[in-house]
């Protein structure tokens, strides 16, 4: 099947190989008359580049973002708005041993399953590079939810077994510290932690948190498109993402209904609201308008300088350590990924509320 | 969006409300020739039948199917299969207060934000009774995965905080036991928290593992269409999942790439095979042939006989105590669900496997 | 391919065969709030019920339609709202000769090519009945636009030959011929035509014409998701059905840029108005809010009591003449099957509409 | 919606404007080990490119491709393949007049209505240079069916009231001539009409006829996903298409079910044959592995240089006379537009098949 697009109404289409001459995406469905100009998608991008810590690759990828569609005297058309990324530091020297084995932990050997042969370079389409179109897609989705009121904080959770604390929760710190963490000694620790991974050329995973503030209730659907799954679908759609929790999540399995259950009650000024937040906004697949909260488990790179065990593409068994310039840790980011991910989705299953009610239909099209 | 809809080329739509005429789906998509008659099904809906031990509600369901369409003398045709349940032992007066209050943990209140009003017999749409629909066309889909050679073991792995012990793992005492777990002294510990649950009229979650076995390599898609995205939307669309884990999940978040990698190596008699499975059975979203094992986190009932605060329709708070006939714990009841969202999940990924490869492309069509 | 499934928001799927239990359809995506019973199916499947005149079927299908989900106090809820129609009259001896030869011009051929064998039953699933299911889904898509204020008329413009004269147009002289033409004096030359036909043992086809009235400007997409290609799709879907024309359809192919194209100028009020309705209004794939026109060609009944050749199941050449109760023209029956197609898909891409506009957007969530 | 992406499985989505930086598509769904280069699409677009005669406007687009990935050591990898035409020869001082006023039989005025304001510069998306990326698209599918053994021969069959005299029909004479008519002595008389046209400074329309040799049969599916009404929606999502025939066509409302059917026997050689192909190759919406026949209505520009009355933004009354270099017809370069949708079309359907029978399915998957 097609796998490179995602939504049904705003939809996105990426394409691009790590080592090709460069990565993109379409984005259909985009509303007109949306002010929008390339700084707005660089400002996310740049939140993923790599080479601004010592926790991250050293390559250098500047990843300029070029409009090449939808646009027209700054305002989106309602037409395709197709960007572009070409790839400039790709060295295709680096990558000639994997060409022949296939290393733990990539998709080398069920790409090569799958159809006969691969780009080997850089681990082609399954690149981190591939996110590269999600983040400019997600820049657009952010913007327009922005303008509906609707604000995303995402974050790193914990790096290894280095967790924030949530009494020193600080969402003014993130952007202060390499790992994006909103808590400042978490992040120390955390920095330790991977200088101690690094030392033994070994690498760390990590867990991401995000957070819808001022969400709209109503959104989600009943039973297959419920909010939640889809999330879900597009959290573990993110390359080395093992894990997804909406709410309390795999906790959830230990609580009891009376610990579990948010009850309501009427705050001062007589709204409705929950006492806790467990459901992490979302019940039967619907929004109800309190923060959405989800968090995705980011596995370890696999990319590692330690020796391991593997076969060549003709068969043989060998040893093999990981040479270049790897990420120690992805999941830093991986935060603005995520939260692309979610602004996309999110937008795409409100664009199909109009049809949830005949009166909201009807003063819609009078 | 129409959200009673999952899959591509094997396409289910369920319907029905708990205290409607009958819940029912139609599987299209369903390959001509295979044999299927009505007790195909039954045998998988009895699975999730309540009433079969004192841990699932002692309402009297029956839930017999009846096949409407796409059977011909005793095959699929290739057409739609209608099948239907019809409601039987719903008493309507038995949910009369949950009209004009909001119960916590349900989709009362977020259904009634999104559609103005809601079917509030037995939990309508939002009912558990919806996954019958799921279940019959999961029967129908771990058929035909059976005649390929996949065959998919599901059971409880933990109720609250008691979980299976891996040194006593044995699926031969999975059907033995009411909670479904393969380790019988899990079982036994698990029934005593469950009697504790009770007493104090609350209600426990639980974690589902499910592992396919003899899985075809090459399954699944890069990027969006990755098979552990499509697993996890899979299996957070069933009511009450909050947390879903590929592999080692939330944990890989806390290893390292040397004990998260799967090192390959050869068996004796020259295959490729791996020394561990930490990724489930999925690298880069393609399947590598190994086993596919995932985990869903199911929250405690909602339904509990404490007193809660909650509000009423008119927006006046109230404290409120959930009577009638409810689970305990419907993890055991879920294991068949999730197994049977795997099992559609799976087939319709394998569906579109045709093109991948020019060379199974003019094979096929030769 | 799953091939029941119609629409993307307003979501149809359909099931049954000729002679199965029953036929149905479920309706996904449909507004919670719409008041809707029974009757108001009814009236749409009595206008295609068979046994109404001496040109269709003396077959008794007496197709009541029961709702079975999505209905609560009289109104939609928002879910999945299933419908039935029991097949009763069915024989199932009439049919026997057509298990062992293919029936020129029917699809007996083409499904044992697809699907090994077939439900040689008066067609299975590719019988007429399977409309059953579209104007059950299409009576709920009328009632909805129609709320909208938008109105639709179907009538048969031509039999064979006959075609009504524009001159004697006349909408109210529909529903009082059993041909559904809005020109009495050709109603009466296109009945002589058909007794002619029906002489000789013979039958006819015809063109169906439908006009959408106050129709929304702004609806459909541009390239690939045009009004006129979807509309398109949804004509050509049905049975029989082998062309299809927007506007001045084939006609505008021997047209000049001069003679086709529509003029604008103001009306005496000052609205916008074209002097002419060539497009059909539709420019672009997107409604210019004048008038949908459009017309179906549907080919004449395959079914005829004259001698034809083809082959056995065994392949063997043989002669046949079909036996049995069959209508010698389904136009006047067809033609609230293109009214409800229509209905259908101008309703589902009016729901997508909300994304078109960020100031509509944001008018619609604040 | 999302108007841009068509297929399931071989999905293509275009993007790009007439006057923006340049026109593309992105590939998915293409199987890998296909052997393809940019000369493979070079040669199906210069089929489109203006400027090859005085029948075409005299603009300079050279209109090279350029792939950006997907490719690897000259062979598709099954991973996205995004191409791009740079725009080149577009002068914005050309269509500052189009700013101020609605042309008729054009989309300005629609793309006003839904959009809110439009990309005016030489028609922005509606502009025919859209089809550059169904062109390219076109290209792999052709190529892909090619490798199957399935061949289309596409051609023009009238222009204004000229059509070709079946007695003369010869393929080998379409490329000889400007307007790709199988018949020398129609192209020569459609020559004559044209320049009639061109001197009152009017346009042309006329049809496009395809053929699909060799066929596959099986393809299609019942109900909505018929192999017809498919094509019919990728035929009349080709701007200017307003009609659309499969088999006889509008024809076939005409005819009687005697000299509609198509008759089968027993070919020499023991295969079933039809005696007739009124059916266009496809019943029930499934290929019988007969030719496929199709004709596309494709209306005059609307671009033409007497006056017409038309409004400006305002909604002043005016007159207006189109400048520019425009096409005197369109038809002859929207010949491989209607074969690159055609192939498409076929191509996606065919990847669906898989699933229609437990035999090929097992075959496949063993």
């Amino acid at each position: 099947m097609a796998g490179s697009t995602f939504g049904n109404i705003f939809k996105i289409t990426t394409w691009g190989e790590s080592h090709g001459k460069g990565i993109g995406v379409v984005v259909d469905g985009c509303p007109a008359g949306l002010a929008l100009c390339e700084d707005d998608i660089q400002i996310y991008l740049d939140r993923r580049k790599p080479g601004q810590s010592r926790y991250s690759t050293p390559r250098k990828e500047e990843d300029k973002v070029e409009i090449l569609s939808g646009i027209f005297e700054g305002k989106t058309t309602g037409t395709p708005i197709s960007m572009i990324v070409f790839n400039k530091s790709q060295r295709s020297g680096d990558y000639s041993e994997i060409a022949r084995l296939y290393r733990p932990g990539h998709a080398d050997l069920t790409y090569d399953m799958k159809y006969g042969f691969r780009d080997y370079r850089g681990g082609g389409r399954s690149s981190g590079r591939e996110t590269i179109g999600r983040v400019a897609a997600g820049a657009i989705a952010c913007k327009i939810l922005d303008q509906l009121g609707i604000r995303i904080l995402t974050y790193t959770r914990s790096i290894g077994s280095v967790a924030i604390d949530e009494s020193r929760f600080d969402p003014s710190v993130i952007a202060d510290n390499p790992l994006y963490m909103p808590d400042k000694q978490a992040a120390r620790e955390a920095e330790a932690f991977l200088e101690n991974c690094m030392k033994k050329q070994d690498s760390a995973g990590g867990v991401i948190e995000c957070v819808v503030k001022n969400m709209k209730p109503g959104i989600g659907d009943p039973v297959f498109e419920k909010l939640s799954a889809n999330l879900g679908k597009a959290i573990l759609s993110i390359g080395a993402v093992k894990g997804f929790e909406i709410g309390d999540g795999m906790a959830a399995a230990r609580a009891t209904g009376h610990t579990n259950n948010d009850q309501y009650t009427k705050s001062a000024d007589g709204d409705t609201i929950k006492l806790t937040n467990h459901s992490g906004g979302i019940l039967g697949g619907i929004s109800d308008g309190s923060n959405i909260i989800l968090r995705a488990a980011v596995k370890p790179t696999p990319s590692i300088g330690t020796e391991q065990s593997t076969i060549t593409k003709e068969g043989k068994s060998i040893q093999t350590s990981i040479k270049g310039r790897h990420d120690p840790v992805i999941v830093p980011r991986a935060v603005v990924v995520v939260e692309s991910m979610v602004a996309i989705t999110i937008l795409d299953m409100m664009f199909a509320g109009i049809n949830s009610n005949m009166d909201h239909l009807i003063r819609f099209y009078s």
